[in-house]
């Protein structure tokens, strides 16, 4: 699967042979994320960095074909397409081991100002925050989004994350974003307390941003404007492969807030779209998210 | 997706970009046949070309990983390995656009004698019958497996290649294999009778033979030494993908055969098999075709 004979190749081939039968699908946070948003009905684009190689064709196909605009260039030569081996147990818990490969080349080159202008959320993705590169083009987003009067959302990601990058997460939260994502693993690290309910007050101190925490099968908490929103999670028959149900929560809710829905809508439209993704293997949608959202809460 | 600039590459990429978001997996008929095999418990082999590129490694990790010996070298050079573009419609049906690539340079010195004459059945795929090598690699095996007082089963697989191959098709069900795997449209048009009844009757002509056909949602029929067993479809909640219905009630079949249980139980696990892959995008067994076996018709 790796084109080159590196340590980190060899480790690959290692782990992939151990492997069972695989399936191959499009992921990466963000992309399905914007997926997913799409997948409800609002317009969406991406922007991330492939190589041009059969897994960076396939991963632009899928996203286009979801109806997301993206037209960042590929790579040509240096790292091939990122990949991510998925492990998911009977129990739908999964253990991830990513190869970053071309995403960490993107720059702030790879910004499209009007597309971040002409957006009501740019939404982004913490793992990204990391290579200079990547941070200034996190840098060049905010300021074009702000400057043209729109929103930032950021997700945390990952606790390993957050544990990296603590003091520059908390800058991004504190004094660059308008939403934040997070599950309880992260917040309670960004703020390095012991509960999730002394991470929740924590981030509830800033009345202005919207602070959305989810928490699996409890459910999610929106605190914005000193009001406290409380979502249950989505029943569902079984959870099959909890990948992606983060990504696909901030889907929903983004996709709420691009069509201007209340909070509680849109954390409802986060679990609807969450759940879906969990009933199935995989971080994309499989069945039509619009026609859920519509049955559950309605049109906007 | 297809690595030239030939017609049959401009023609995948015009209807590649037509089709919807997509999930890759490992296919290829007689494949999912002894991977399903495999899932049930019976030892299993897989003799067929790939190219020594991406999808030939995703392909060879798949049936390796499921249990399947499989040390059919890989072509390096000529054609890639095969692929196949699969539109799956609401109501289950699918379409699809195969590229053969590397498949079809199958020949004789592929067939691995030992593993061959050691195996129980060896079963046929009615796809290859193409290329004069191909049938060379067919006739061989099929001399190796009666030679060794083995079996031979052939899968007609397409109306289409029934069509084309009539004559030759006839020849060999009728003279070199017993077993054969047939669908409603497939014997129909082998015999080129009005009627599945009057197909029916014509295969039953030869009393030494196996005679399996399918029929859907209508169960299937088996034929042999004079006696009919009616086997009914198993009953499951949803029918997602009918990608590998046939493939995999060969493979239940055959591994009833491979255990030498009687025949009408061998139809109930080809029943039980296929309904586990139509329930799901795919045609790889998901869940455990094992424990499904053993919960419904017992241990061999």
């Amino acid at each position: 699967m790796y084109p080159a004979r590196t340590p980190i190749a060899a480790r690959a081939e290692t782990l992939y042979a151990a492997m069972g039968p695989g399936i191959e699908i499009s992921g990466g946070s963000a992309a399905n994320t914007v997926v997913g948003a799409a997948a409800i009905g609002v317009r969406a684009g991406y922007i991330g960095k492939v190589c041009a190689d059969q897994l960076g064709d396939v991963f632009r196909h899928d996203v286009r074909a979801a109806g997301v605009a993206f037209t960042t260039p590929p790579a040509r030569g240096g790292p091939p397409t990122a990949r991510c081996m998925i492990l998911v147990t009977p129990d739908a818990q999964r253990t991830m081991q990513t190869y970053l490969g071309a995403c960490v080349e993107l720059g702030p080159d790879d910004v499209d100002a009007g597309a971040v202008e002409g957006a009501a959320v740019t939404y982004l993705e913490g793992y990204l925050w990391d290579k200079p590169a990547a941070k200034d083009a996190f840098r060049k987003a905010m300021a074009l989004a702000h400057g043209a009067g729109r929103k930032v959302a950021l997700t945390l990601s990952d606790s390993f994350c957050v544990e990296r990058h603590r003091a520059e997460f908390r800058d991004l939260v504190d004094n660059h974003v308008d939403i934040v994502f997070a599950n309880e693993a992260e917040i309670v690290s960004l703020y390095q307390v012991a509960s999730f309910d002394a991470a929740l007050a924590a981030v509830r101190t800033k009345a202005a941003r919207i602070n959305v925490l989810t928490r699996s099968a409890k459910g999610s908490v929106i605190a914005a404007a000193g009001a406290l929103h409380q979502v249950a999670a989505e029943p569902i028959d079984k959870v099959v492969d909890t990948t992606g149900a983060g990504d696909l929560y901030a889907a929903g809710f983004l996709a709420g807030i691009a069509q201007d829905r209340d909070l509680a809508t849109c954390g409802r439209m986060g679990a609807i779209a969450a759940a879906e993704v969990i009933s199935h293997i995989g971080a994309r949608p499989e069945t039509s998210l619009k026609d859920l959202v519509r049955a559950r809460v309605g049109t906007a």
